[in-house]
């Protein structure tokens, strides 16, 4: 069976990792994390279309203890992992991204980096053992058996995390989580590339995604350039699966093209 | 008579702007800030020997209160800052960058993040409006009066934060920190030029510095590079002696040489 954990599974983009790998592939286990899968109506209702295939576990990733805890209850279960999800993340934690300097608060910018930058950081950290025993089940093996890889770790960020690609300004909390977030990738992908360990890091941008995150901004999007979040993780799905170990560390847009750090 | 602010400068690089400017530009008045300048010996000892150009205040930046109020202290006193360079930073709070995933701590990566990243953003919001009224003492103005500066903003960033140049990982943090301080300065650099706004702000890298920062690692440091603060002073002074609106929102090192996000 292929493993995949998905993190912060209860809605958007996550929700729609879990939907996709179950329809997707019947050989997919999916583990979906979230902070309270006792309130996460969607998932539950998803685990009782896919009882035998669905795992749902508790894991709030700003609690480094309760992620040890989710890590430890994974690895009694399984023995390895092919695909790491990094999925939560909030755009501000008053629900819109600063326009102006005016407008940034120390406390705000913390709760941000804390949820996108450190959260993911942690959950590599604890879930790094079962990815170094996962089956290389996600992404394309290479022929070269020196190059095969064990897992992948994805985390999602986006293109206005960016550095050289920020032309506008603004969103200074999340846009700095995010560039955070693609330096913890970076890294990652250098120490999952060490001796025997071939686990593939990679930064995802999944482009403007019509989920809760992103609502405030839904009217300034151009028609059709709203994805809806099925058309989306359908793009970032087939990106993943065609990964191997030559795209370890970058940063790619739901097209497939290279984004600069 | 130009006006500096340097934030972190009880010691290290801070401390030898200070120094520099206090000795290099007669017209210069330098406000100096730190978290106790009670406690700060070798401030003191400077401010003794230029009692009239050299001004203390308490500043933790970490603490977005105190920031905000000695930003109004200094506007008791000054209609405008010239320049302002961030300097306050910690390599990890216990003393050594993670030279594993094994070795990274939520509390450790929040911290770093405290000082390295939200503090001298903080501090660019509360001593902006100084800064847009800054008289362009520093940096070298352009002959177009349209182009001409108000006020520079230096960041002190490092190479280890670029994502783009990170070829050996590690150091989690403090590259995180770094690289969401780098996001910072680009999206300040955007606010900053933008209409009447004429303020420079740059990312620097200082070289590898003898600091306490960095003394864990002197020994691996190759002869000859690693840097005296006098000397990477002199570098970083000459790079900001020289800029101009064209080079807002850019990365350097101590050479002049532009680095990678």
């Amino acid at each position: 069976m292929a493993v995949a954990l998905i993190q912060g599974a209860s809605r958007g983009l996550g929700f729609h990792f879990c939907k996709h790998i179950l329809a997707s592939r019947e050989d997919a286990l999916v583990l979906a994390t979230c902070r309270r899968p006792s309130e996460a109506d969607a998932l539950r209702a998803l685990q009782a279309e896919f009882p035998r295939r669905l795992a749902l576990y508790p894991l709030d990733s700003t609690q480094e203890t309760e992620v040890r805890r989710a890590a430890e209850a994974v690895a009694q279960e399984h023995a390895g992992l092919d695909l790491v999800v990094n999925c939560g993340a909030l755009l501000h934690p008053r629900g819109r991204g600063e326009t102006s300097l005016r407008d940034v608060a120390a406390q705000d910018l913390a709760l941000t980096l804390a949820t996108n930058s450190i959260g993911p950081l942690v959950v590599a950290k604890y879930f790094t053992p079962l990815l170094l025993n996962g089956t290389g089940a996600f992404g394309r093996q290479s022929p070269d058996p020196g190059k095969k890889h064990q897992a992948i770790l994805v985390n999602m960020s986006a293109r206005v995390g960016s550095i050289g690609d920020n032309a506008l300004g603004g969103w200074y909390s999340y846009r700095m989580s995010k560039a955070a977030l693609n330096m913890a990738t970076k890294n990652l992908s250098i120490e999952l590339r060490r001796g025997k360990a071939k686990v593939i890091c990679v930064s995802l941008h999944p482009g403007t995604v019509d989920t809760d995150l992103s609502k405030p901004y839904h009217k300034n999007v151009p028609k059709g350039k709203l994805f809806s979040p099925e058309h989306s993780v359908n793009c970032l799905m087939s990106i993943i699966n065609n990964l191997d170990m030559e795209q370890t560390g970058k940063f790619f847009a739901w097209d497939g093209s290279e984004l600069p750090w």
